[in-house]
């Protein structure tokens, strides 16, 4: 019989955490937290654009264009503007389409970048915003996002798609910093985010997982836009007796919440793909890559090929016989094959119809897994046995693109420049990512959008 | 190691589901069904409109009309109108504003026309509909929304605001059957309103609320508007391993979801409220109100009252001294206090003054609550002792409201005249009153709205 406030009184868990990242600005941050938004914003406009063509985007615009009237925000990759709360529906779902953008290190399986910037960039469309302030929002994003996460150890094993719930949280925190709300409103804001905050796993494999990053990105502008108006909320969404760790996770370890605020900065933990699909699969192509680059082995003279990996990376990619490109992503023995056969895992391999290629579909049926609980999840080992009996082993101690492993900026400026000159001309991406690279210092961010339309 | 199916694969409760309400016309809806709807349209439209003028309400539109820019869908009670997936937010919100609108009487806390009457109303606003597909998608939305709560036991113990959950999935049902969508359009239009579905408890006694009313209409129209272009989802949205039922509530009762389709109808359970405040609370509001119309006794010489309450009626309803009007309608003493004095438990009972006048403050302090097991949910018992000893007594036996006693038809509509006439006027209210109770007979809906701009 009670008004919901926290199980423990003398904690304002809420409040200090928004009272932080109000006041969050550049200057507060580390280097390579600065560095490491940098690198962010430039791998996720890149996968935005790459994702800004694929038939669900255009689904998705074909509702979006109908409903939406004012011209306020920027459409990636599209000849379009759309409203500010519809905008980050359809950026959002583009960044995170092609599951290939960040993945946070954590231990929070959070894409944050499709669900914040798709935030920040549509609020920087209606109000000059200087790269500072940009930057300053989202690393506070990361941090509202990813230690909710924490304080939730049951989120993802309850069946969440952090994505869409983490995300709707870290939007709405990085667009409070952006309008520059004061700490109250902050909290509301929070507030607001949070009760929107949606996106089951059960629809993994369909259109909706990546339409959870679009409408986390929404749910976090209209909280932010709605706090500023003085629109309220509880002051205590994430500790309350029915705050977010207890209603979303079986589990809760709230202290995680402040645990080294403004010490550790989640943004530098942020890990970039260098491959088409989810990290859990990232191990496992590093090792069939090397294996089909260094054996020499030709797809149709392997008689058996055995991978062992931690058991987090079977718990969704068991799909024996993908008939879509998208099923392919949670298919651990699609993923081998065609790493082995392509000695790669870009958009390319997980197409519909390299889903359904006889090669990839011969070579797949070779694959048995062995789950090995000694391996840690960035790491895997196979070995691929010939059919005259030879075999060749590897082992991969820490997938390319983890903290331990990180992609070298070239390798991010790479993928940038291979993901979005197709859509916007190699000119006109050389140009983007030039100013990416000095974003702490641009005037005004609308410069980079308007190279995205 | 799985693609989330349904855990009995003999079943499709969803897709069984979707193809029944797909199909549903006002002909198979039998007659008590239809009045059911007719008086839960009048009094949701009475409700709206007496929350529109709220200054909630003027917050969330200063933002709403900043963003939305097609002219599209009618806000009630205002002179203006917004894009069809904003318009739901704002009269969503409206009509849950002064927790004054229709509660599911059958074992889900679920107030349902929130939700799908403003998802309805907003996609009727865009093309023609008649009254008797509003109907029939109305009572579609009812089957969808309610079955679900009655599939997942523990979902609201589980600290989530059913009329945000629930209310997405009813509102996203309905707005599919109002677009007469095919049966697997159907699936996919309940797969993207349930993965959108949020609200929280912890959220109760501020301005998120009643917003999560319009998010879960907002959230239902997007949805069937997606589905109709053929966005997809998982077809198992309620039964599958990381379904609705699973992860939204540590119980499930699937069997629930199919269990008399097409034979008990949920609209006819539908009940409506006598006052402005949650349902738990109208027991103890008729004794009140009775006990000061029949004893005589003057608040100033009452000495103690002691109230007998369900348990239920207590677990959110705690709050000793509430200062605002909003706080007021979570207190279980001040109900009591009010009622007895005023002899109503309207909007005026529930204002911020009335939270902290006098009167209402020196007699809620002389309430004392036991709750009794013996008791029925919509049963309560009071007594008032004077401070010369007398003893006054009630018993309620079905609370005004409820199946068991339900509000006349009669009761409805001056409810809906007093809330409408100081809105739109006397004439207009009754000329709505008029088109609304016949409902179904009318060709175009909008001329409902059109009379409630």
């Amino acid at each position: 019989m009670a008004d919901y406030g926290a199980a423990d009184l003398d904690l304002c868990i809420t409040a200090d955490l928004c009272a932080f990242l109000s006041r969050l600005r550049l200057e507060d941050l580390p280097d390579d937290a600065v560095r490491a938004a940098r690198r962010g914003v430039l791998d996720w406009i890149g996968c935005a654009l790459s994702g800004s063509d694929h038939p669900t985007i255009t689904k998705l615009l074909s509702v979006l264009e109908e409903v939406s009237g004012k011209p306020q925000a920027t459409v990636f990759g599209r000849s379009m503007k759309l409203g500010v709360l519809d905008a980050p529906i359809a950026n959002g779902q583009m960044g995170h389409m092609l599951d290939f953008d960040d993945t946070h290190m954590g231990g929070v399986v959070l894409h944050a970048s499709s669900p914040i910037l798709s935030a920040l960039f549509a609020l920087a469309d209606r109000q000059a915003v200087d790269g500072a302030t940009l930057i300053a929002a989202y690393a506070a994003g990361f941090e509202a996002g990813v230690r909710a996460g924490q304080a939730a150890p049951g989120h993802h094993n309850g069946g969440w798609h952090l994505t869409g719930t983490l995300g709707s949280i870290a939007a709405g925190a990085a667009s409070a910093r952006l309008l520059g709300l004061t700490p109250q409103r902050t909290v509301h804001a929070l507030g607001i985010a949070t009760t929107q905050a949606a996106g089951m796993q059960q629809n993994r494999g369909t259109m909706c997982k990546s339409f959870h990053a679009g409408k986390a990105g929404h749910n976090g502008v209209l909280a932010a836009l709605l706090a500023e108006r003085d629109f309220d909320s509880s002051g205590e969404i994430l500790e309350g007796k029915r705050g977010f760790c207890r209603i979303y996770s079986t589990e809760t370890d709230q202290d995680r919440i402040l645990e080294g605020l403004g010490e550790r900065w989640e943004i530098t933990r942020n890990g970039h793909k260098p491959y088409a699909c989810g990290i859990v699969l990232h191990p496992t192509i590093d090792a069939m890559v090397e294996l089909g680059t260094t054996s020499g082995v030709d797809a149709g003279d392997v008689a058996s090929v055995e991978l062992y990996v931690h058991p987090h990376a079977v718990t969704i990619t068991g799909v024996e016989e993908p008939r879509t490109g998208l099923k392919s992503k949670f298919s651990l023995k699609h993923t081998a094959a065609v790493s082995f056969i392509d000695r790669a895992a870009g958009i390319a391999q997980f197409s519909d119809s390299r889903a359904t290629s006889e090669d990839a579909i011969a070579l797949r049926r070779k694959v048995s897994v062995v789950t090995d609980e000694t391996l840690q999840k960035d790491q895997a080992r196979a070995t691929v046995i010939t059919t005259s009996g030879d075999s060749h082993e590897t082992f991969v101690e820490h997938a390319i693109g983890t903290v331990e492993n990180p992609m070298t900026d070239a390798a991010i400026e790479a993928k940038f420049l291979a993901n979005a000159s197709p859509v916007i001309g190699a000119d006109r991406a050389s140009a983007l990512c030039d100013l990416i690279w000095k974003l702490d210092t641009l005037d005004d961010v609308q410069a980079l959008t308007a190279l995205c339309a």
